[in-house]
């Protein structure tokens, strides 16, 4: 499995990726699945993938060896929009060439790509490319992408990203995502490739690989999951009888009448008292 | 689509639902996902489920008609690993009977349930049944289960419940991670069906129908949300030079020759000079 989110902020791009990969969980490798394109001062362009490794690892190739479209190759396309097509390109050649040689093995012909940069003369722009080579666009309203294993770690983005974060809010933001991935699905690991893009500069801002002995990731895990139950404790728990539909009944299956009502316990009635009895 | 989740707790059970279905995103309904079999002071079992709603009120049904096994119903299972063989059963009965009608629409046999409770005479209990019939039991290291749309709502319970958590902890926890799936997948939708259950009690001790209107779950997600922004809020910025791996590279493809490098522009430098210039 895999799990890679990018963002697109006001102030450049956050590209995050795990390295893990596996062919059921007795085969287990690390593989980078972050791509950079740079050619400073013109474009910089990350590509991140998931899914089948054959398939994503075909696509890079046709990419490295200039699979063109018009005229341009990736390194020449004016602008993201027809990088992208071309990438989208590579992916179907790919499929015109694998897809029926896996479907005899009942493998599906499966990569997902998030593709995104800069290129001079136009803002930063993100996308994600599927299968069918098809691919669409991060806006305002929608302004991450996510690959691979994505729902643990969706809620936190929705809560706290926005266009307007800053490129170190959106790090922060994006390494809680892959902690909850990481947490809740062995087949995501570390490493984690980061990479941080400055809007305007045209060439990588930063970048680091982050394994288990980074001091920040420890220190961001840990905080995190200990301010997250300290909130929780803080929360009041829930008050029964102030809740409207404090008196609804659930959904009960009749009683036949073959098995007689059994005299409620003490125990019970003491909690009835308590509580009110919900039989009645 | 469905989320429901249940807690096993030495305090007793946690049972949450939320009550939409749909075929198709143009076709929504309200459904209640739970149901309960009470017979107080000798036992009180919730049962909720999920996937393909002809199948599961088909089982409902064959447990209303007190479908048997080994000579037992559900209302006289010695144990609630026999009550819940019984529910196995007639999955499997609902099984024989459709699957091959829906196989020629490709119509999956896909049903699953969250069957637990107690049976006065032994302690609460909480099983998974699959489409199979087949069944697991919720144990001390793995104290909740879940159905439908699990994994957004998966990690907030991982970080906070444990088997000697409060019912009241958990009943909050569930919450939260209805939450974070209601903001995640919108068909997954109110009105909400919780249940609490206190050990040996054998009847329900707690029920609660929570729709928009519910004081306390709207001061949950207000309260949770504000207060996760403020925890991140609070984490420091990523001290990048601290990291171990600050001079890491990406994995680049090769610029071309044919490709000029292009003279990187002013701003360009001065990120170089800020922050050390990656390129080298």
């Amino acid at each position: 499995m895999t799990y890679c989110v990018a963002m697109r902020l006001d102030a450049g791009l956050v590209f995050l990726a795990d390295s893990r990969t596996n062919a059921g969980v007795d085969q287990i490798g690390t593989f980078r699945k972050m791509n950079v394109f740079e050619n400073p001062g013109d474009r910089t362009m990350v590509l991140m993938t998931a899914g089948n490794l054959s398939i994503s690892q075909s696509v890079l190739q046709l990419l490295h060896d200039h699979v063109g479209l018009n005229g341009f190759t990736i390194w020449t396309a004016p602008n993201m929009y027809e990088a992208t097509r071309i990438v989208g390109e590579a992916v179907r050649a790919i499929h015109q060439r694998e897809a029926q040689a896996l479907a005899q093995f009942n493998i599906e012909f499966n990569v997902s790509i998030i593709f995104g940069g800069q290129i001079r003369g136009e803002a930063c722009r993100l996308f994600q490319v599927y299968s069918a080579g098809n691919f669409i666009e991060a806006r305002d309203e929608n302004t991450y992408l996510q690959i691979g294993e994505a729902k643990y770690g969706k809620p936190i983005i929705d809560r706290v990203v926005t266009p307007r974060s800053s490129l170190d809010d959106a790090v922060k933001c994006a390494l809680i995502s892959m902690d909850s991935t990481l947490r809740s699905n062995i087949s995501v690991g570390l490493p984690l490739d980061l990479l941080a893009y400055q809007a305007d500069s045209l060439a990588v801002t930063r970048f680091v690989t982050i394994d288990e002995k980074n001091a920040y990731f420890q220190m961001l895990r840990g905080t995190w999951g200990e301010q997250l139950r300290r909130v929780f404790e803080g929360i009041d728990a829930p008050q029964w009888q102030a809740m409207p539909g404090a008196d609804d009944q659930p959904v009960r299956m009749p009683l036949p009448e073959a098995v007689a009502p059994v005299a409620a316990p003490p125990m019970l009635q003491s909690l009835a008292q308590q509580h009110g009895d919900p039989r009645q």
